[in-house]
């Protein structure tokens, strides 16, 4: 099947702002409500939304095997379920009818209005039920800046992180979409020199720098997907934060790691971009050495070249870019993560949700966490307002933005934006 | 509301057989599938299971606020999803319609019919899609014997678990239902005085024996349940294997915690018995000292005395009982287990599922797992057809069984019993 819809040189009838993250070539999909309350699945090209319900209902997915109510419904998992070759003919088809040589919905002012709608007058939910989710801890330059601040500077990766791509469970129940404010967890903690915790509102918020992939239903429990395979069953990806609380952290994670420092909230970007529209911009990952175990053994480019920034506003105050890293950073591949979790017959299912862990860079402005950047509170940013941080603030936004660019081509994925208001009032 | 389906002197026209589990006082709830293949919310009397959409269908229910089809689906999260008030009045109707004094469907052979199976002649399903699942560590003896072994023998113990109910995320996707076979599960191992890992078939697959609780919808994110409140938000409880491969664990949960070594299978015990038919098994938890941080401080009796058994039945062989121990034992409640999950904000939903963690008790011959039985393999158990036991060998089966016992009321789980097959042959 050819993956049509990324032909560089169509243009759509839909205007596309210069520097748009969703150009036509992008296509992504995610979930929204409309103003009069309908929920739908749609894409987005440029500053528009386009509800696919309305365009299946119209037609325009005609010869194309799909079942009725595809796209009226409130999660993708479905048409993920579908798999490859329907996600390409029902990208190929919207390339199609977006193509600003094609008069049919072009031309055709009543469809066009219950069709499309403007971004700012719709409001993005979660693209997928998410049954499991887990989180690696891929990227070499973050594992080893922990082990350094909490472990030994002089050993600071651990024996196994060069064999492993080390992950663990997640939450899911408190991963919300861009958007969504989140209070300032409750916790225990253990003060410096103390033996006794005590319990208050965390005093260490931070953000993690990440991004996910979706899954497709990959095999049935007891099933190893092979490395090679892996990709085949990775609908697409989101910019995602793993808001974390440090001092609850340290005190709880020993010996079957982080529990309520992660699980009161994980933002992500709304819509997903498709590996499809992501394949321009394959490339070569950091080397790997030891060998991985032959399981892991992976051929060609795994890697992708994806930009990521990460900013904190404050209140009423202008944003600062805190972060510049990149996903090609990560020392373990998608492919060797998935193929890693199902090595031992793990089932993965359509919706599954699978974090890269925190993406920092080899550079000190491009680590993925203010743990990080602040080298654990040691080193203050500076901030555009002329305030400082260590952590994240009551009331500061983070934002996590990324996008791909090669030559005229920028395929994007808009945004992640999230509030951190207070530790709410207790009522006992 | 009355708990009226507890009465220890009902007697039900469906003959209870001596020792039965399910007397017509513990009306649990799970969800079967019959020999027409019709998939139905059912309960279970002595050793009948009766179809509960087919008692909705029939007018049974009449008078209790229910949506049309909510025992005529593949789960219970939405019965769950109704509360506490709606179980009550569901178990308390069909106490009153199995009562021996009660004719209406007892002397109507057409719906008797159409209602009423024997347990031989249907399959026990999942009986709740699980949404997020938490694993607890809660059991004193067990954390301490781990960290004997694996740790300090000095100090065991880990200096938060005294303060923390300690609990980690684990994987819903491969949780089954009793009589699904396991496979023995792939994996990194690090060979003794390597420090390069091999790949190959675990050799240490171990159970734990512990219990698990159902949560209803809980609270909303940034919401935390109070320990006073968190038993309202429980729908009851099932029997859990926990399979885990203790060197697979050893090599890979450092610093995050346990992954492969779990996540490859979890296995249930099928009917859910609810915690009104548990409440008069009541009892006072082990001491809790130093006392709790006031969000966990609870008061009266949170334990429960539930009897626990685990057998080993190698192939075409007599079963040998490893180990007897007692829910009781746990020092963490479940009402503290949720008030912790939740403090931080995290949000519980209909049909989460939480596991005690290993429910070892404080004599060698009440330890929840192989590991702690045998001492890390020390201490091979000898099995009644004259072979022994470091661990579980290939097409070994693994039961555990549970039951209340209080003057004449016995309670019970049934079952959950899954055979460990050899690993799968690999096409890589």
């Amino acid at each position: 099947m050819p993956n049509i819809a990324n032909d560089p040189l169509r243009k759509s009838w839909i205007n596309v702002p210069e520097n748009s993250d969703f150009p036509i070539q992008n296509i992504p999909f995610g979930v929204f409500i409309t103003k009069e309350d309908v929920i739908t699945i749609g894409t987005r090209i440029g500053n528009c939304a386009i509800d696919m319900g309305a365009l299946q209902q119209l037609g325009y997915f005609e010869g194309i095997e799909l079942t009725d109510d595809m796209f009226m419904q409130d999660t993708l998992n479905d048409f993920i379920s579908d798999g490859r070759k329907t996600w390409r003919l029902v990208r190929n088809r919207l390339a199609e009818i977006f193509d600003e040589n094609n008069p049919l919905l072009r031309d055709n002012k009543d469809h066009r209005e219950v069709v499309i709608f403007k971004v700012e007058d719709i409001e993005m939910l979660l693209p997928v039920q998410i049954g499991d989710y887990t989180d690696f801890y891929s990227s070499k330059e973050h594992a080893t800046n922990v082990g350094k601040m909490f472990r030994d500077p002089e050993n600071a990766l651990l024996p196994n992180w060069l064999h492993i791509p080390v992950g663990y469970h997640g939450r899911s129940s408190t991963i919300v979409p861009s958007g969504i404010p989140v209070h300032r967890p409750y916790g225990q903690t253990l003060p410096n020199g103390e033996t006794t915790p005590v319990f208050g509102p965390s005093k260490l918020v931070d953000f993690e720098l990440e991004t996910a992939f979706i899954t497709t239903d990959a095999n049935l429990m007891g099933e190893p997907i092979p490395v090679e395979e892996a990709e085949e069953h990775i609908f697409g990806m989101v910019l995602f934060n793993d808001w974390s609380a440090r001092d609850i952290q340290k005190w709880e994670y020993v010996p079957l790691g982080p529990f309520l420092a992660k699980n009161f909230a994980s933002s992500i970007s709304p819509w997903i971009v498709t590996m499809d529209a992501l394949e321009p911009f394959r490339t070569k990952g950091p080397e790997q050495s030891p060998e991985p175990l032959p399981y892991l053994k992976q051929k060609g480019e795994k890697a992708f070249d994806i930009n990521l920034e990460v900013a904190i506003q404050p209140e009423n105050a202008v944003e600062t870019v805190v972060s510049r890293s990149n996903f090609k950073y990560m020392y373990w591949s998608m492919a060797q993560q998935l193929a890693h979790h199902t090595i031992n017959g793990c089932r993965v299912n359509s919706g599954d949700m699978m974090g890269s862990g925190t993406i920092s860079g080899p550079t000190e402005d491009s680590f993925g966490s203010m743990l990080e950047l602040s080298w654990g509170g040691q080193k203050p940013l500076k901030m555009n307002d002329g305030s400082e941080r260590k952590f994240i603030n009551d009331n500061d936004t983070v934002i996590i933005r990324g996008f791909c660019q090669k030559d005229n081509l920028r395929i994007g994925f808009g945004e992640v934006s999230s509030k951190l208001l207070p530790a709410v009032e207790l009522k006992f």
